[in-house]
């Protein structure tokens, strides 16, 4: 079961924007059960982001989620770069369209903007790829997209993180069954790196788990998750390790 | 001038860390004047790593920025996946090892750690590819590297964020040149997008800059990043944009 996750915008090429999308997306993944092996960000660039489409999917994730680049701006053309990387057309969604008329008539009848009307850049954000399964935006205007293609469950949301985390919580992971992955996050107190090595790879090996560790401090404390389907298990590899003389403090 | 810049590290990729470092990285390149095109995360994994690297190597940035898996545990495995990438032999830089040993030596002496000898993991980090230079870590134990390969000049910079943030400014930035590249942010009150989307490329066309654009707030307000070489050209730009009817207050 992996994944991988694609941040679309220039401004995280900039470094103007800090990346916290992927790090949600990765988050609820990897509660989900998924692995997310890579997380690639390129800018708003058409060619730029169906090439890495295309390579993402060569490698064959069982889901791909997308995120940003769907405004109307000229810049936003993460829509039209899926359609072509996957040689499918963009089609109108009528129920998009309305959807996103009744949008701006709201805010214009609150008074945040001055025209309700549908301009050019308004209407693009309701052409989706031919065949996509619109993903509804509870709080902005651009629809997502849910498409299957070549077994990979690809899911392009907005970038704008209140949108996206919505998009994400309601319409994707409901789509992405119920299996539920446990983490658990220990201190190891250690001042021998070297020694703890040999134990996690044990552990590994024993147990239905994954471990990541990392330094915490000057090599007094290691930080470790366990990964795990159930608690037991995760107990169990805990139970190990303080067994062969880790002790553990919880969180960090 | 591009750039690529690949962070790793198994916390980023379940979320339980968000990848500030690649923003930091992406900031000081634009202002070199480097275009960063892509950033890539992945996984404390040899084999990962490798692939990566040798795609990035075909893509020939002129800079690639690595950060991230130089510690002393057991999934610290940049340096080697970075010596196999490039088919070269991991080999014991003396001059690190000493300094390694000096770092320890300091921490035990202010009785930060309880052994002050260089076991496996600490000696680990002494280990460069061959023909790699080292890059001074201030604030703590593992070098970095520079490394030119085909042409691509490769640095190997730690994952802890303040460790990192001192290579790059102090070792890596230097070895890249002196030119400056100036961003100016400005917000257009502008109600139709649409309206702004040809007058942009019609600036970018003109002038010697590079313009990115993102919403702010619903439709009223378009963030514009003005990039260039001079404060003269950003502002003759600006002028421009002015004269067709865009007002501009400063900085979002």
């Amino acid at each position: 079961m992996f994944a991988e996750i694609l941040t679309v915008g220039d401004e995280l090429l900039t470094g103007n924007t800090v990346d916290s999308n992927s790090a949600f997306i990765a988050r609820r993944l990897t509660e989900r059960g998924y692995w997310v092996r890579r997380k690639t960000t390129v800018g708003d660039d058409v060619e730029e982001i169906k090439k890495v489409i295309r390579e993402i999917l060569d490698r064959k994730p069982e889901v791909l989620i997308i995120s940003g680049g769907l405004g109307p701006t000229h810049d936003d053309v993460t829509m039209l770069a899926v359609a072509e990387a996957l040689n499918r057309e963009l089609v109108l969604c009528e129920e998009c369209l309305e959807r996103i008329r009744e949008f701006y008539r709201e805010l214009y009848e609150k008074g945040y903007i001055d025209d309700p009307e549908l301009n050019e850049g308004r209407k693009k954000m309701a052409y989706l790829p031919e065949g996509a399964e619109p993903l509804k935006n509870t709080e902005g205007a651009a629809p997502g997209a849910y498409i299957e293609h070549v077994g990979v469950k690809i899911f392009v949301l907005p970038g704008m993180p209140r949108e996206m985390k919505a998009m994400l919580e309601k319409e994707v992971l409901p789509r992405l069954g119920e299996r539920k992955f446990i983490q658990r996050k220990l201190l190891a107190e250690i001042t021998d790196e070297s020694k703890l090595a040999p134990l996690l790879i044990e552990a590994l090996e024993r147990f239905d788990v994954r471990i990541h560790s990392s330094p915490k401090g000057f090599g007094r404390y290691i930080g470790i998750i366990i990964f795990g389907e159930s608690e037991g298990e995760i107990e169990r590899a805990k139970a190990f390790l303080e067994e062969k003389g880790i002790r553990f403090e919880e969180g960090w």
